[in-house]
């Protein structure tokens, strides 16, 4: 069985990911589709990459449909990867050198040239449409890889900029990585900050909020409505309110900065 | 392999989808189930339409359980319509006929009215669950179309009201046909719209908010944040901010008019 | 055919449901996946449980992966039930119970104690990750369900504590139970309600919000914009606004209480 998973910015009320769906069962009718999330944010490349890498390990051998393509119809490349036994397509701005990443790096990389397979007419605002669903569906059906374009090396793809932290004088000072559905703050520090910290109280400021945290295991482990200092499950260091909204409180956003430092009043 | 595709405005928190899904596979364990869209805004029927315009041409031949229904339990009529190979069921106010019309036009069209169909117990506010669940069962089981009822003339089936543009003295005055997730504001208006309007700057007015657009091809040919003029991947004229919400930013909402003129500004 | 659905609070834009379906579809590849909800609010138990008492009824035998937690990594268990010819697999906090009520109570019950069957290491906040989804896996591959760990009565499985209603003196004070995508605002009052109300006008008032609705049988029977007081699909005594959102109106959220009494000013 072929596996087809996607992973858009495209939302679900617009019917624009039934439509991709569509064009990738016209050609290949017997694919089993599956979705990673359809609610990336609008045009936030960052927050696709890091669900990629987050998902791709525990999910099963397949080709990838991945769009969240701010630059579409400019002269980002639209791209094809094989990562591990997966096919990853889709604009080359920092998702498909994400997701290969993910899957042990790519092997093989192509621009996606071969216009025979994309729609007879292609626009500028809709290439999930035009180009990388009908190649998608080409690869479903069994075409080989090497037929969607010309190869391009695998150190070519573009990679997102790095985030930034650092650990000086017991401070961390650490970009937000990712802000998840429950206001959870992932931070780009390491679970070594937390020797830095810890263990007990931590002060955190955020731009002009300042708050405090508890060094922690786990949301439940503090009082309600009260931060707390942990690892995430996705083996980083992040901030959480129990039964609350982390980034609310702190005035978080893509693109903050936290400083956190020991707090000399003890809890 | 019998498709059935899902259209309704009743979001996923709620079950009301997955129980609907539950009445068709009781009745015909085989089909394979697709979403197009639940998160059709509430109650607007103009919105499901517009996604069943876009999508439909798109989609294998299916039976499809579209249900927007801000008058059920009033007399409107359930409907069931043929179109090309697919089947369309649901409320009889304006979504049975966009959808036909994306497949080409109605060749049959049945109401409603054989109650053995139906669940034993038919209530006010829920024929989806009632009604059109267990229809679309019975259709994906294999009985025929013309068992669900009184057949009815094809020119019986509701349309919504057309929306308006016109073009006059070089300016452009129209309706707002559609707002999609990324705030991008689509118009009544055609493409030739833009032969008066363009090239360069156009003044652009919504109620009293005043702005300027380029006309472009994408979002991405004009600097961030900036508007931008441009034929859509449906092939009709919309406005859409680079890196923004363009109906945010011009307080446009359903039923909105936008008025457009070439600037005396040259940019 | 297995088939495995899924309810959580886990939203789509992480990709969390994702990944816990591919640590299933590691195990069981022949699984059919569907989905209940995963737009459950974050951590709300009894809403999650709501959905589940409202749609199990009509969905096929399966195995249930439900997972709204907020005492993940805390001392609340981890549980499977059975019930019917289906298991349900989440935290022990009122879901379980919930869910095989809903399916005509439960008649085995076991503590997740097997680790055997997790993932090699287990943290304290994604136990969907860790522990739930691996053991529906399982399950779904055909493992007995007697392998999962300890039995437990079924009787100490945790149950939400029970919402108030009350008749007094012609007077309606009621705990609301449930508010839907609509905004419609469900009462933990029975339908005898309404035979102290109805007909006509019922005043309605919730915190310092003070109204009027109007007895019927469905939205569309009172004018735009008016309260209407109906017995809904659930069979619950509920209100609603025809084309508007009674939720936002009244300032009702989860634990509000309402209370109406017939109105002294007929309509």
């Amino acid at each position: 069985m072929i596996r087809v998973g996607l992973l858009t910015d495209y939302g679900t009320r617009d019917g624009f990911v039934a439509l991709c769906q569509g064009i990738i069962l016209e050609r290949a009718p017997e694919t089993s589709l599956f979705d990673i999330s359809h609610e990336v944010p609008p045009m936030d490349v960052r927050h696709g990459a890091a669900v990629l890498t987050r998902v791709l390990p525990y999910l099963p051998a397949a080709i990838y449909f991945v769009v969240v393509d701010p630059g579409v119809g400019t002269k980002r490349r639209p791209a094809a990867v094989r990562a591990g036994e997966s096919i990853i397509v889709g604009p080359d701005n920092g998702l498909l050198a994400a997701g290969a990443a993910a899957l042990g790096g790519a092997s093989e990389a192509y621009v996606l040239t071969n216009s025979a397979l994309w729609l007879p007419t292609v626009g500028r605002t809709f290439h999930g449409r035009d180009i990388f669903a009908p190649v998608v569906g080409h690869l479903a059906a069994g075409r080989p890889l090497a037929e969607v374009g010309e190869p391009t090396p695998v150190d070519t793809l573009v990679e997102l900029p790095p985030l930034r932290s650092r650990i000086a004088d017991g401070v961390v000072t650490s970009d937000v990585s990712y802000v998840n559905r429950y206001g959870n703050i992932q931070l780009a520090a390491g679970p070594d900050a937390l020797d830095v910290l810890g263990p007990g109280r931590v002060d955190v400021r955020c731009g002009d909020v300042a708050a405090w945290a508890t060094v922690g295991r786990t949301f439940g482990e503090v009082p309600e409505r009260e931060l707390v200092l942990f690892v995430d499950s996705d083996g980083r260091v992040a901030l959480a309110v129990n039964g609350g909204d982390a980034a609310a409180r702190l005035g978080v956003r893509s693109g903050s900065e936290v400083v956190l430092r020991r707090s000399r009043m003890e809890a």
